[in-house]
């Protein structure tokens, strides 16, 4: 990355950090049982409550999301309890995974990958299994695209013996996912996402049943273990040693998404992910996901292209990061996030950037036409 | 922090961070699939294996280090393995805590704080305890400044079934601990310690007998699974995303410590501590450890002074951090470290802060005597 080699990324995490984030992680570096640390950490755990929307208290760990996830299995289930894991691409297979690695029987259901889980298969399974502890499911699919019926999944399980675990890992800061009002229980995110930061912290919000569930637990955890963060939380402190730098950053991220509002930051990201699919559907391109989320643009590879050379060429030639499809969308489809700091004129360039490898990979394309179409969708709904 | 509000951090984690590996953290997130980083990566683990003076490979996880300990437990032992455990402060402690947290019988060998466990201690206790899967020891207790015999340990269980595993967590890069050539199985080290890094990464190496043991270990992990991060390894990346601007520092400060090389570097922190430890004899103090490591400087509080106290003081009065004691030493020691982007001046400020509130407090000191015997061990032994 020099003068003549500028890169750029609009992959599905990491994302682009804006410039004062980062030069607030440069800060040097301050002791983490410090007064000034603690207090810095009150206000963040202020602005998570802010971005969850809930008043449940929101976990800091030092850690990829993956980490969250596997601590939300090992802090509210038993050796042998059966867990329900909505399977509809590859981060619903890592919750199988999870579960599995912990001696805890996971029920999946499966969904074609491309289409949401409905209410009623989960309606269904809950009956089947009604000793099931918990629902995990993500709140979007980042590997397809695609959103599930979060809140409606909610509603189902309120009246029952059973949690809900939505993995927002991409989905918290990006789309309005309010925890408190629908009553979710436990809701992973990570840093690297629609916080805008480097990848390194995860977050995890518990609500009370959460935290009832979390006593009872008898699976092994200590690293990840909720109580001892809980604990460590009302002293204003954290239980083992805090990613300080990326704390920092978290700061300056929350405290502008505070000054900003939930609303306008929302309709920036819906506005940027409505741009593209736009512009996608212009050049005669197919959208892969059936629910579309904001976070990412799910688009599948057209016929006599290979997808994996043009994913490849974005990058190597043109110097831009996109996401190609995992497992077994590998070379099926492309991925353009909407997620971390960027604005409308990403949208343009990425179309663009599409646009041109299409061309030099042989798709028939209207050189253009997607950036146009993006344009008239500014123009008309605004920038955000 | 302004310009009127100068801080000094000299905690033993986190430590000062040069401004390289600041501004090296500050660029801009890059994606952590791309050949870039990759080759980045890549070049780490080499600086990682030369700082662990090692050919076998060493794990970086987002996690403190004691998510590294976790994994040390959770990949190697089965459920109701016997682990030994030297326990002489707070660290050993976490040997046990985490081993009961997982259902391994902890057999812990109890030390006297300020003492080094006798290697005829651990040889009498693998003897009552011969299928005893692990011995668990610090390099050294960061608690209370002691080093233990690491070699003459990993001498003892060479020749039985069992694995030592040691929390070299403030440790590696501050002082010889040749790991290929001691034959150390598992050693645990984290990035805000020797590496002089912010928290947030933390590393692991492994022998082949802790490769076999990996293989066999039923206790459950995910995150931590060494299994998955070793496939990922040998590909070049990581099993889950890594802690890009982290490892971007880390390049910075791995890249500089090859040019410096190691004896260079030990050189240097062994200047900074016996400095610091000549000055605090120099004012009539005593020092804690009976055996002394090179990180840390652990001083016991006189007779009459307020430990809390002092320690509060040099940090709101003087903006100097150091650090007290934990659990049982709580108010009776002051510690200060010599790790991170530091030189003979912190030596020289730390002793005169502490010159200065011990006479505050109401402890006879001559001012500048200490510092006059670092000043002095300089003048003689050289710089570093």
């Amino acid at each position: 990355m020099d003068l003549l080699d500028k890169r750029r990324l609009l992959a599905p995490g990491p994302v682009p950090v804006p410039p004062k984030a980062l030069l607030a992680m440069a800060q040097p570096t301050m002791h983490h049982r410090s007064p000034q640390f603690s207090e810095i950490l009150s206000d963040v755990r202020e602005g998570l409550k802010f971005l969850y929307q809930t008043e449940d208290p929101v976990l800091i760990f030092a850690s990829s999301g993956t980490g969250a996830m596997e601590a939300s299995v090992a802090n509210l289930l038993n050796p042998g309890d059966e867990a329900i894991c909505v399977v509809g691409g590859k981060f619903g297979e890592r919750w199988v995974e999870i579960c599995q690695a912990f001696g805890v029987r996971a029920v999946p259901i499966e969904v074609e990958w491309g289409r949401a889980v409905e209410p009623e298969q989960v309606e269904a399974t809950l009956k089947r299994h009604p000793l099931a502890r918990a629902v995990f499911v993500q709140a979007h699919e980042t590997s397809t695209g695609v959103k599930h019926p979060v809140k409606e999944l909610a509603d189902l399980v309120r009246e029952r013996e059973t949690l809900l675990v939505v993995d927002a890992i991409s989905a918290l800061g990006v789309y309005d996912l309010p925890v408190g009002a629908w009553g979710l229980d436990v809701v992973v995110a990570g840093s690297q996402k629609g916080f805008a930061l480097p990848p390194g912290l995860s977050f995890v919000s518990l609500s009370s049943r959460a935290r009832e569930a979390m006593e009872k637990a008898t699976l092994p955890r200590y690293y990840f273990d909720f109580r001892r963060e809980l604990k460590a939380y009302a002293r204003s402190t954290t239980a083992y040693t805090p990613a300080v730098s990326l704390i920092l950053g978290l700061k300056s991220v929350l405290d502008r998404l505070r000054q900003v509002g939930l609303e306008r930051l929302f309709a920036h990201h819906r506005c940027l992910s409505e741009a593209t699919k736009k512009a996608m559907e212009a050049l005669g391109l197919e959208l892969f996901s059936q629910a579309p989320c904001e976070t990412v643009t799910v688009v599948r590879v057209p016929e006599g292209v290979d997808g994996l050379e043009l994913v490849k060429r974005l990058r190597e030639k043109y110097g831009l990061t996109i996401a190609g499809g995992q497992a077994q969308l590998k070379g099926r489809i492309f991925r353009i996030a909407h997620m971390g700091y960027q604005n409308h004129f990403d949208v343009i360039l990425a179309v663009a950037g599409v646009e041109m490898v299409l061309s030099e990979l042989g798709y028939k394309v209207e050189l253009g036409r997607g950036v146009a179409a993006a344009q008239e969708y500014f123009l008309k709904e605004g920038i955000s």
